[in-house]
């Protein structure tokens, strides 16, 4: 499926880490880490673990800008 | 402020457009490029032109997982 | 792409309008339509226009539940 | 309330299921399933359960849009 | 409707300024402003204007916290 | 750092609630309550607890309005 997201960041899962019902997904594009709540369910069905290939994905509406 | 938000990802605004409220913002954070949906207003706010150091700022909960 | 997204609801494009920088596109799936906003861009990369097949992609924790 | 939210869906719940804070409500619309993850607070506020009518509720903003 | 979403907060409409396709609605809620960015859709079905009373709206998800 | 968000609300911290990967941040503005859902590393990080000041911030988009 091609998808309207604007944002989807290339890099490799460094760690999944499981609740009782929410995952939280790190993932390393080129040097910073970006971190997703996603469902278990989702982690389940896509086979996310440390050391794979993944995209960050994420709606352009959904970033804000911040300056130092 | 501090913010809550766990990913801030540093890097370079490459081009701001305006529309009748809304703008977009793209930032290059270390070769891949992020865009951003934010109000005109903070645009004028934050005084973001392209060249300007700024972060992207995105909610945990606000990103997805994608794999090919 | 898989995504990670719970909700992928199929159905058919019934309008596109697009504004300054920001689109509507509406969707019909099976007898509800579901009102998407995404970037111009969005439309015209994945070249959406009435009367085609498209997936309403919404993540679960975007999801409210409402009661009469 | 009559709210701003583009999306409501009509349907009807078929599982709830909490955990430690937050619950995954799934709602099945003419045939196809909305997941909504909300606080176990909402889900005992609006006495949800399974079999009960009920909307799944999204902002079209949070909307995406996917083709095959 | 009754929704699941915990925040309401209660306040009353200081502005409405539509764009092309998208409006924003400025909410006094006891001194503090919040802006909505809703479809120009919703400002004409629900008769949104200055003066009015209305809600702010916000997914518990939605919201970060920010400390000096 | 200073962010895009229009919505920075001024208040103070209630309650923080951490469940096993997620919290629930109950914040006072002027008499109404917001709640926030974050990860525990967040609350970690900033040291939230109740009777300390916060604010409760909200990108624009993420906000609906209603109407009684």
């Amino acid at each position: 499926m091609k998808i309207s997201a604007r944002n989807r960041l290339k890099g490799k899962i460094v760690e999944v880490k499981k609740g009782t019902t929410t995952a939280h997904v790190k993932i390393d594009i080129g040097g910073q880490v970006v971190t997703a709540v996603i469902t278990n369910d989702s982690v389940d069905e896509l086979g996310l673990a440390a050391g794979k290939s993944a995209y960050a994905v994420i709606k352009a509406s959904d970033v804000m800008v911040g300056v130092d």
